[in-house]
C-alpha cells in the first residue's frame, strides 16, 4: 500500500490542551497516509512495513497556519511602523498590485512556497491577491510542494488603490467564478477558498454574488474579523446596520453555520481581537474558526485576542503566522508569541483570564487549527499523517533534558529548516 | 598601529533615537581600535590602512546586552510556564547550584560563550552565581572571546535555596572581596561588576557590606529592580522603611550618582516594569541605566515596562537579553520585543505614550546600553569600533530593497551565527 510505514523516534504531541503527550522511543504507523496511533512496541501486524528510524530526533505533527498572506512574504520584517489601515495603504496595497505580472508572482510565490516547504507547517489557508492568473499559479507551486492549503483568490471591490481595485462586483464575481471553475478539481491538496478581503473592501453587491458562489460551490470561506479599532470603526460607518462586524459576513451566509438556511459554511476569521460578546457567541454558535495571530496583532498595534476567553467558550481556534502582520512564517514562534501575549493580557489587562501553558498553545498550532482540515494535527488513529522530524542536537546543553523540556525548547528557540531532517505529509515524504 | 583599518560595505547605525543613519557603499576608518568616522570618500589621509571591502554586506554596531545571566544559558526556552519567584524556586536555583562544580561550570558556560561570540553582542552586563571559581572561569572564558563585558559574582545570602544561599553577610562580603582582587586587573576586557542578587536575596548586613566594597573599590553595580508584583510585594514586606524599591539600594549607595557623598556608582537596573514615579525621579536624578529585557517580562508573566516614558524622561535606558527570563540571547530579538510590548502597552493600557519606532529600539540596543561601557554603539568619531557585518543575501526577495529596508528586515528576521560574515570588538577582528 502507498504511503504506509512505521517511523520510530521520540513522538510529541498533544491530544487535549491540558497536557503532553510524550512518547519516547516509540513507533507512529502509516497506512494509506493515515495514522494507526503511536505504540511503545510495534505491534505484529505492521512488522512487515518499512521502518523509518529517526533515532534521537524529535517527531511532531505537522504545523498548521490558518492564516497566511503569500504576496506579503516579500516585505516580512519591513515597515513595521505603522497601525493596519495606513500598513496596507501604505506599503500592503502597491506591492499586491504586482501580482498583475504573472513573472513577477511566479519569483515571489516561489520564494514564499519554498520557504513553507522547509519549515514545519504542513497545512495552510493562504490569500493571493485579486489576480486570477497569479492565483492559479501560486495553486500549482503548492500543489507541487506537496503541503496540503486552501488558496484564496482575494475579492476587494472597493477602498483600496485603483490598480488593486477589481472594476466591479460582477467582475470580481465573474472572475472568482471561472477561477473556482477552473481549480475545484484540479489539484489534490490545493483547494479554493472564498476569500473577501475584508468588509472595508466588500461592496454589499459583492458579499451578496459571493453568497451565491458559496452556495453553489460549497467551498469555506476565509476573511479578517475585529483586527483593529480603526478598522472596526470604518466597518461601523459603511455598516451600520448590523450590530457587529461578524454580523456582517453572517448577513450573506458567509460566516459558518446556519441553522436557517440548512448551510454548513466552513469559515476561518484571522484576527478576532476585539470580538464583542454577541460576535462571539455568533462564532460559537456557527463553529467559526478563529485564526489568532499574535505577531501580527502586536506588531500592527492591533491589540490583544483574549484567546483564553475564546477557549473557554469552547470556539475552534487555530494560530495564524499572519504574514506579512506578522514577520515570520514559523508557527513555532506564533505558539511562543501566542503565550506571551495570553500573559500580557492576564498581566495589563484582565487577571480573570489566565494565560496559556505550552500544551494549550501547541494544541492550537497542532490539533486546534488541524481540525479545519478534518482529523488533522495529531498521531492519534484515524488521523491524517503530518509529521514533522527535527534534529536539536544543534541545541547543546550541559543537563541533561527530558522530553517534555527538549519540545518546550524546540519551539521556543525556534527549530528551523535547518534543523528539520524529515517531513511527512498525508504519508507523503516531502522532505 | 594595532587595530587600524578601514572597512567597506553598507553602514547602518543610528546616532540618534529619531532616525536611522545610513551609508552605502561607505567606509569606516578604525585607527588603533576607535573609530575616525563614516566616509563616502575615503580621506586621503587613510589610503595607506589595510581596507577589508565587505561588498553588499550589512555593517551594524555591535548589539550590546545590558542584563544576562550565564548559568542560566542552560535552560532557555524552558519551564516558561510559572512566573518570577515560583520559576526562580522550580528552576533557576536549582540550576545554579550546579556552578559549584567547575567541570560543568566550564561546560555550561562554554556553551553560552560560545553563543554570545558567534551572535551579534558585543558587550554584556553578566550575572554568574554566587561561587567565586566558577564567576573566574566564566571571566576568562569571556576575555578569550574577545567581547567586552562585566561579570558578577552574585551576592544572596538569604530567601534562596539552602545550597545557593551564602553562609553568612561577612562570608558573603569576603569571598566578593577576595574575587575583586582576583580579577580586578587580570583581564583587559573582562570586569567585576557588583552584584547583589536583588533585595530579596540580600541581607541589610551583606548590603551594607556591599557598599563598603563598592566604595573600596569603585566598581560598577548591576541587580534586579521592580520587576514583578509578587518580588516587588515581598520587597515592601522585608524593607517597610523604604517608600520605594530602588530606595533600599539608594540606601546604601548602590544606586547610581549620590551627590551627599560625592560617588557617582556606575549601576544598571534590570526591568524596571513597575517603578513608581518616585523610584524614576529616583533613577533619572542618578542616572541609573534601566535594562529593558521586554522578552523575559513577558515571559515571567512580569508586564510591560513603560519605556517610551523612560525615554521621554531622559533615562539611560539599554536593552536586555535576561537569558533565562528570557528564552533568546539575540538583541536583534530584543529590539523588536521592545517595540511589540511597546505598542501593546499604548494600545492596552495607556495611549499617552506612543510605540517605540525601530530606530529608537535600535538605539537602546547600540548607543543606548553602549554609553554604559563609555562610547560605544556607534561609528561616530571617538567611538570605540565595535562592528558586526551581515550577510542577508540568505534571505531571498523579489522586489529591490533600499537599506533601511534591509536593515530592518535582518533585525526582524534575526540574522544569526549563521549570517555573520565578521565581528570586530574595539578593532580586534575576533570573528
Amino acid at each position: 500500500m502507498k504511503n504506509s510505514f512505521v517511523i520510530k523516534g521520540h513522538l510529541c504531541q498533544t491530544k487535549n490542551p491540558k497536557e503532553l503527550d510524550l512518547h519516547e522511543n516509540s513507533y507512529a504507523v502509516c497506512i494509506d497516509g493515515i495514522s494507526k496511533g503511536i505504540f511503545e512496541v510495534l505491534p505484529e501486524e505492521y512488522a512487515e512495513l518499512p521502518l523509518y528510524d529517526y533515532g534521537d530526533a524529535l517527531i511532531f505533527p505537522g504545523m498548521v497556519d490558518l492564516h497566511v498572506h503569500a504576496p506579503q512574504y516579500a516585505f516580512r520584517g519591513m515597515c513595521m511602523d505603522l497601525e493596519l489601515m495606513e500598513w496596507l495603504n501604505s506599503y500592503t496595497f502597491p506591492e499586491e498590485e504586482k501580482y498583475e505580472k504573472l513573472e513577477y508572482a511566479e519569483q515571489a510565490y516561489g520564494i514564499f512556497v519554498d520557504a513553507l516547504k522547509k519549515g514545519a507547517t504542513t497545512r495552510a489557508c493562504i490569500f493571493a491577491t485579486r489576480h486570477r492568473p497569479a492565483t492559479e499559479l501560486l495553486m500549482e507551486l503548492m500543489e507541487k510542494s506537496g503541503l496540503v492549503s486552501y488558496v484564496g483568490k482575494v475579492n476587494m471591490d472597493r477602498e483600496a488603490s485603483e490598480a488593486l481595485t477589481e472594476d466591479s462586483a460582477d467582475i470580481s464575481a465573474y472572475t472568482t467564478f471561472g477561477w473556482i471553475n477552473a481549480v475545484k478539481d484540479k489539484f489534490l491538496h490545493t483547494k479554493p477558498i472564498l476569500t473577501p478581503r475584508f468588509i472595508p473592501c466588500c461592496t454589499d453587491k459583492l458579499m451578496e454574488e459571493l453568497r451565491e458562489i458559496q452556495m453553489a460551490y460549497g467551498i469555506p470561506v476565509q476573511s479578517h474579523l475585529s483586527e483593529s479599532k480603526g478598522e472596526i470603526d470604518f466597518v461601523k460607518f459603511l455598516r451600520p446596520e448590523n450590530p457587529f462586524y461578524g454580523d456582517s459576513y453572517n448577513e450573506y451566509d458567509l460566516f459558518g453555520k446556519n441553522d436557517d438556511i440548512d448551510t454548513d459554511v466552513k469559515t476561518v476569521m484571522a484576527h478576532c481581537v476585539w470580538s464583542t460578546e454577541e460576535e462571539v457567541e455568533l462564532m460559537h454558535k456557527n463553529g467559526v474558526f478563529v485564526a489568532h495571530c499574535p505577531a501580527s496583532n502586536m506588531n500592527l498595534t492591533s491589540g490583544i485576542a483574549p484567546i483564553r476567553k475564546y477557549l473557554d467558550k469552547g470556539l475552534n481556534i487555530g494560530l495564524g503566522s499572519d504574514i506579512a502582520g506578522g514577520h515570520s512564517e514559523s508557527i513555532f514562534r506564533a505558539i511562543t508569541d501566542a503565550i506571551q501575549v495570553s500573559k500580557m493580557y492576564f498581566r495589563m489587562v484582565d487577571e480573570a483570564f489566565k494565560p496559556l501553558v505550552f500544551s494549550e498553545a501547541f494544541y492550537l498550532a497542532t490539533k486546534g487549527g488541524g481540525a479545519f482540515f478534518g482529523n488533522v494535527g495529531s498521531f492519534e488513529a484515524g488521523y491524517e499523517f503530518d509529521a514533522v522530524i527535527m534534529d536539536d542536537s544543534v541545541l547543546a546543553h550541559p543537563q541533561p533534558l527530558n522530553l517534555a523540556e527538549r519540545m518546550e525548547r524546540a519551539v521556543y528557540l525556534g527549530l528551523d529548516e535547518k534543523n528539520i531532517v524529515a517531513k511527512y505529509v498525508i504519508g507523503t515524504k516531502i522532505l
